[in-house]
């Protein structure tokens, strides 16, 4: 690189730290500012402090059995903030809590250390309102590991994120509070208080500190990440497939109920993410028992009649696909019409196999030795109207032998009958048939 | 009961024990009957065989550990027999047997004990025939028991048995043979052969007898009576529903692979009952292995269009029957149709909350205070025409949201576009819309 070149680099470099400038967002890296695009703050707490915890953990932090159970019990707690708490409450709106309820979500919530319920609501509404678009801040267009979490460690330019309307929450009192004291707060419920519990339960401060603390909120981070990546990427879409989200029970397992993730983006004000009570979402069933308690009310449903109306058009377009890659033989109004007399000597001048089933020439050539019911019965069906003899005046065939009837259908007789009353409902039909002398 | 009656009983008695006489099956059970109703062969060999096969291993015969594999082995030998043989080679003819192949079905089989060949084929395709009817020899509309076994602890009039033309299996010499010498034959194979090679193989003459013959054959029995029972009784339709047959992954395991009957019912010539190459269907890999080897050749598949065209047909079936559970609001071409003034006037007049979209007025009234996107934007809907700001304007609504739109469908504007079109090309349509000023 000519110094020149670099001369000028310098000069740039107090124009772009400039906190609110991004414009190093759109360069490409090079070895002169690859240290400004990463968003160090969250790297910090997304990759060195799970470094430095798990080498603690390998090399001279043992785990006892009390803090294992703890950490646990901690995940399940911090993991529960953020599902029940800032996505399905703060997010979604999906129920109406008690302030009770609101003050043990906040705390639980945020010892989950994922930034406050202002920042991450605001980023969720949009990712939801922008689904897989620019304006989504962790759209899955951009690729797994974006959405799971490259997007947080990059810096991240606000004016890009689609705008979503947070209101609600810069009125709430607790929400505010949350996020002006953020900054002491979740540091001390995410790594003060297991520290503290551990060592003044039994001891274990430093377990406490790197099981309780570090290796716990890596779990529930990735857990959480895993609803960005993984269920906009494994599974079914059996209400909608606009987008990317989908349903996979692998997810919900990781994510405490958030796999169902299809189901949640089609119905986002649900307060449930299954909706069978055999499937796995726990955070349903809390919002539930806190309802049930009477720490919460007005749980959201998204009426049934809907939600089943989406999956019968997934359903019917699945199918409306199968259709279409199979073979239905001639349409019946595309087919030539003939009188029952040329119909008849099809058979006896030109020596066709063709019989007359409801109105419907079929030319059973191919099919007179591969007959189930034998050669000699189909033949005798030959060059007459074998309607009654194929429902069963001699046997009453299956749907399969009507299914494979359609591939050999090569004509209609005008005043068939059956066929020629449908055909004189339909305009173009009509037409054909006005056409038949 | 009068003595007179008696007598006349006493009387009657040469005439029903007749060979031919079925008269007593159409009579109710009494003291004086009972004992001319059950076919006592088949009672022989179904209930008190087993009973002293059972008797005897629990009292004084012990089970070896080579006559226990080795019983094992004769199930799948005689049990495939049965089910690539009698069923799929003679009832069915869905594959070709080179002699050498079908000299060592009719061993196997034999030693099933189920009656000949000409005999269990003749019902057989019977059953297929006129499934579910009085014709059926074992028809499930009488029962599990009686479809299971029943029928053939009670004597037959063979003239109840639908007709089945069975001249290809008279004309079959290997066929015939078995038929004729069937008497010694068959507890040759059945009984016979595993004493033999139990005893003189091992020294456990008894056990061979008593596990080798009597308790596998008991088993071979109950596990094909399966298909004729359980299989038309528990799973699923997939293929059609005309009939009772069913496919169910339990009765596949239990009958070396004939419990994908809805399948076999409908495609009965086809060599295979499953076809997924991970349903469990080992009657189908053996056929496919004697092919392989040269054994067995001509193997019948019903086109795969045809099968999925029936699976497509049962698919749409279970979705209209789910769609018309469903409240879909009025349908549109019922709806009374206004001017756009008078739209206009419903909501500024009348103050009611409609909007307009896509040509169909809706009323918004009970949906205001639910709208996800806020109560501001929903009202400065009403009155207008919100087509450009619903379908993305403002917001791209989901699919869930125009579901909850068609309940609130109330009108329909003349000169609305996209619907007006729609239903002018409707003759119904058409005509309501001439009815307008
Ligand atoms: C015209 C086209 C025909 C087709 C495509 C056709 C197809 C079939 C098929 C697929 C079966 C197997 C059982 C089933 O799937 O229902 C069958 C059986 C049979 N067909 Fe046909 N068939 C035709 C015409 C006829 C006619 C005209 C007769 C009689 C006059 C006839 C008599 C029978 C009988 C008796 C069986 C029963 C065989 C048995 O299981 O015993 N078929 N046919
Ligand atoms: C006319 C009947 C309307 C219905 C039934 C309706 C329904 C809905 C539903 C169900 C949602 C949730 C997200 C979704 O499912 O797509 C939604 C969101 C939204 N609606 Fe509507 N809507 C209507 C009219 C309007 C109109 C006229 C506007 C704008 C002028 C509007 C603006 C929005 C916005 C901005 C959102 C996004 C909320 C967010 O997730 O940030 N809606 N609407
Ligand atoms: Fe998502
Ligand atoms: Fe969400
Ligand atoms: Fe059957
Ligand atoms: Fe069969």
């Amino acid at each position: 690189m000519p110094s020149t070149a670099i001369a000028k680099h310098i000069k740039e470099i107090p124009k772009i730290s400039t906190k609110n400038d991004f414009s190093v967002l759109n360069e490409p890296w090079t070895v002169w500012n690859w240290y400004k695009k990463p968003d160090w703050v969250h790297v910090l707490g997304l990759v060195f402090m799970p470094i430095y915890g798990f080498y603690m953990a390998y090399t001279s932090v043992a785990l006892q059995q009390k803090t294992a159970i703890f950490s646990v019990l901690y995940y399940f707690f911090t993991g529960l903030g953020i599902t029940a708490g800032y996505h399905r409450l703060w997010s979604h709106r999906a129920y109406s809590a008690g302030p009770t309820l609101q003050f043990i979500l906040m705390l639980a919530s945020t010892g989950a250390m994922q930034g406050s319920i202002r920042w991450w609501c605001r980023n969720h509404r949009a990712h939801h309102r922008y689904t897989d678009t620019e304006k989504d801040p962790y759209g899955a267009q951009k690729g797994l590991m974006w959405s799971h979490f490259v997007w947080m460690l990059l810096r991240q330019d606000p004016t890009t994120v689609g705008w979503a309307d947070v209101s609600d929450l810069k009125a709430n009192k607790l929400v505010r509070f949350q996020h002006d004291h953020f900054l002491w707060l979740a540091p001390f419920m995410s790594l003060g208080v297991p520290t503290l519990i551990a060592g003044l339960g039994w001891g274990d401060y430093w377990g406490g500190f790197i099981y309780g603390g570090i290796i716990r909120q890596f779990v529930v981070h990735h857990a959480t990440f895993c609803v960005n990546s993984l269920a906009h990427w494994l599974g079914d879409m059996p209400f909608d497939d606009r987008h990317t989200p989908r349903d996979h029970i692998l997810t919900a397992l990781v994510t405490l109920g958030e796999g169902y993730h299809n189901f949640h983006h089609e119905f986002p004000q649900d307060y449930r993410n299954a909706i069978k009570f055999y499937q796995y979402d726990p955070t349903k069933w809390l919002i539930a028992f806190c309802a049930f308690l009477g720490l919460a009310s007005d749980l959201k449903r998204f009426p049934t009649n809907e939600i089943t109306k989406g999956q019968v058009r997934m359903q019917q377009q699945k199918l409306d696909q199968i259709k279409s890659t199979l073979i239905w033989g001639t349409p019946i109004d595309q087919l030539p019409v003939y009188t029952f007399e040329e119909f008849q000597a099809m058979a006896t001048e030109k020596g066709q196999a063709v019989t007359l089933i409801e109105g419907i020439i079929y030319d059973l050539e191919s099919f007179v030795d591969e007959h189930p019911g034998g050669r000699s019965l189909i033949r005798s069906a030959i060059g007459k109207d074998a309607t009654t003899s194929f429902n069963g005046g001699v046997y009453d065939h299956s749907n399969a032998a009507r299914h494979l009837l359609e591939r050999m259908r090569v004509g209609v007789v005008a005043g068939g009958g059956y066929v020629e009353h449908r055909r004189s409902t339909t305009s173009s039909g009509a037409h054909r048939l006005s056409t038949v002398p």
